[in-house]
């Protein structure tokens, strides 16, 4: 379960590969394209960061099916009168096709595609499960992240929420995710080897508690990091540890507060830390934070400097679930290409491969977004989707972790303040070209059902 | 990502290895006993499945650490100045531990520990992360799919939820989870593979697109799959598209309803089914379900044989997060066992290793449990907490998934209908012994800080 691990070919949903079969039976695989975006943002988001394209990308550059897993799939009962043909064809198969994508770290809104697959129809298909798996966690992260960290107002974010996460992979991509919204770093020590992730760490209430004293326990720790110790303070009672903590004087790292009312107990360890001449030592706080929690402790003028955030951030716990979905826009039949869409009661969507441009004022910050056909060319803004990926090789390489965190962050500077507010942000206005809401009535007037 | 791979020692928070190191330079490696519970469960639970034992257990039994990983930790400036013996002490490290556990499938109830591990204080203290992550996860799942199972009153209910998962990771557990919680099976078939859980797909919109009339569409699949073809029949418009089903007579396995009205549509589809002879010809409902919205369809008699659930059940959304912790229960400090509990504000612990004993009404329906120190002797009930784990190594071995999911629904079958609504629920009676009640006071005078 680590990034080295190849991704099995059966990592999707039995209809992908049950789909495929009627294709191949068919005789169905010509190019077609699909795209993946966020019709509708859970409660609360006014917009969303992009993650998990590298993961997507090297899924797609890795795909292929094992000799056992093609077995298990000829065992399934499902299986049992497609022809061997199908199987044949599994044996060899490569993802070969072309992605578009937006960068990861791009602010992105309703109806905006993250991604576009163009590729032979079985490939394109088979591959959506992992695809919106992978970029609906990891942008969903991102974001709530990016809200957490503008909430703090320049003091620090940590993620820490491995132990909440939804299995020891998902927090590794949890912690990924949240680096790129901004966070300083993570608990997270195997997601910090992997990604070059700066990691965190204090101590748990269980290491005061495996020594008779309070005391006792703080000195076994501080004397093994003098330089890096962070007390936590709340085992027994918070104040008298502050007052054992000015023991240690002015080099000890920090203290943390765990429970309790976060916004006094930060006033009165502050000002215990500052009588010892403790003035450097940080004070960092902890314990089902959010963004609301931590916006207010700020405004109360709580003098906390890191805040560690653990379930709220690595679960989105509020939002839990982003509805990325991956429709088909194009496919080619019997030599021509047809644009295409669904009708579905408020699942409608807009057919044609599609671009996105962003229009920036004089100053740079953002100003409104144009949803286009691909192949239109708008007089502003600039476009959001590059391509990444060409017969199926990744073009180029990808940012660095560090580099996605600057954009991301440079990203959220960019956009207005009305557009960002924790709570009744405005809808930032992104329209569908005259051209495409043209075609689109066009095409609704042909569509056979 | 499969079962396969290692994980890695370094799959922990990063407290956990420093506290490893002060514990190391301070010749602390005792044995200790950590209890794993959830004091609170999330708004509407009632009742908590156990599940994850099984990936725990591995866990644990292959816990080491690689020569890289030591590297990675070596490096870290925090680490800078720990002693070489640590890493000495790590390179060689094996999880030698004792565990006793509930089984999974097991109903739990608030305070009872799910989990005990008496070990080497630093291994104990080190693996808590992933102890969580994993149990915290699949208990989170399979209690909420024993919600759905219970509200589709013995209607089939599918794992669905995939591309909404935390990762692709979390989908595979997910798909365990789900089908201990009593879910036919899943549409992940890498899960399937892995556990093998049944598999189920039908066809997605994309498939009907994907053809000039949604009639080729349906002929090409069915012409692959004649046994089992499940038509999905919104992507245009329902009841023409039920109409066009009708063209595959009996034979035709099932019709899949995605979105609208699924009451008033599933009726209208079975009476165009029954029509044309189709009685056997089941139809399924899927889009954003949940126990609540399975309940009010079956109330209002709609005629749906199956349900797939997705989101709502694969990330447990209306309560993403469950907050199970590990907390010390007893320490060897200086060749005397202590016990230890924790005094937080909302976070106070028991102390004392622990048993819990359920009694059960003479019809076998559960009647109250009780939590008591691990070597009393209940008069009533029988003990849940059994020895799973002996010197690092599993005992015997571990039930079959699909005796698991039996042994989930026998105990769901005798827990009385008022601790089981939906809505509500009352709660079950968990009492603490009085020796337990007694001993816990008589700490607390003695509690230093």
């Amino acid at each position: 379960m680590t990034e080295q691990a190849r991704m099995s070919g059966l990592a999707t949903d039995l209809y992908q590969l049950t789909m495929g079969a009627a294709y191949h039976a068919n005789g169905r695989n010509e190019p077609a394209s699909f795209e993946l975006f966020v019709r509708k943002f859970p409660a609360g988001r006014s917009y969303l960061i992009a993650g998990g394209l590298k993961q997507a990308l090297d899924y797609l550059s890795e795909l292929s099916f094992s000799g056992e897993e093609i077995d298990y799939l000829r065992g399934l009962p499902v299986f049992e009168q497609v022809q061997a043909e199908f199987f044949e064809y599994l044996r060899t198969l490569r993802f070969t096709g072309e992605v578009w994508a937006l960068r990861e770290g791009t602010i992105v809104f309703p109806g905006e595609p993250l991604l576009r697959v163009t590729a032979p129809l079985i490939e394109a298909q088979m591959v959506e499960t992992f695809l919106l798996t992978t970029i609906n966690f990891q942008t969903l992260i991102a974001t709530k992240a990016a809200r957490i960290v503008e909430a703090a107002r320049g003091r620090g974010i940590i993620e820490f929420g491995a132990r909440r996460c939804h299995s020891f992979g998902a927090a590794i991509y949890a912690a990924r995710a949240a680096f790129i919204g901004g966070c300083l770093g993570t608990s997270n020590v195997e997601a910090g080897r992997l990604f070059e992730i700066p990691v965190y760490g204090t101590s748990a209430h269980s290491f005061t508690m495996a020594f008779d004293h309070e005391l006792d326990a703080f000195r076994a720790y501080y004397r093994v990091f003098p330089e890096s110790t962070t007390l936590l303070i709340d085992t027994y009672d918070t104040i008298g540890a502050a007052n054992l903590a000015t023991e240690f004087g002015p080099r000890l790292r920090g203290v943390r507060l765990d429970s309790g009312d976060m916004i006094g107990l930060s006033k009165e360890v502050r000002a215990i830390l500052d009588e010892a001449g403790m003035q450097a030592t940080k004070i960092m706080a902890s314990g089902d934070l959010d963004e609301y929690k931590i916006a207010k402790m700020i405004e109360a003028g709580a003098p906390i400097d890191l805040f560690g955030v653990g379930t709220e951030l690595s679960t989105s716990r509020d939002a839990p679930a982003l509805a990325g979905v991956y429709k088909l826009a194009e496919i080619e039949i019997s030599g021509e290409v047809k644009p295409k869409m669904k009708l579905s009661p408020d699942k409608a969507t807009y057919p044609y491969r599609k671009q996105v441009w962003r229009e920036s004022d004089h100053d740079g910050s953002f100003k409104e977004d144009l949803i286009t056909i691909a192949d239109e060319v708008s007089q502003k803004g600039e476009p959001l989707l590059t391509p990444v990926m060409r017969g199926g090789e990744i073009i180029g390489s990808l940012p660095r972790l560090e580099e996605t965190q600057a954009y991301a962050k440079e990203q959220l500077s960019r956009l207005p303040l009305p557009f960002k507010r924790l709570t009744d942000a405005a809808h930032y206005p992104v329209r569908y070209s005259d051209e495409l809401e043209r075609r689109r009535l066009e095409l609704l007037k042909t569509v056979d059902s």
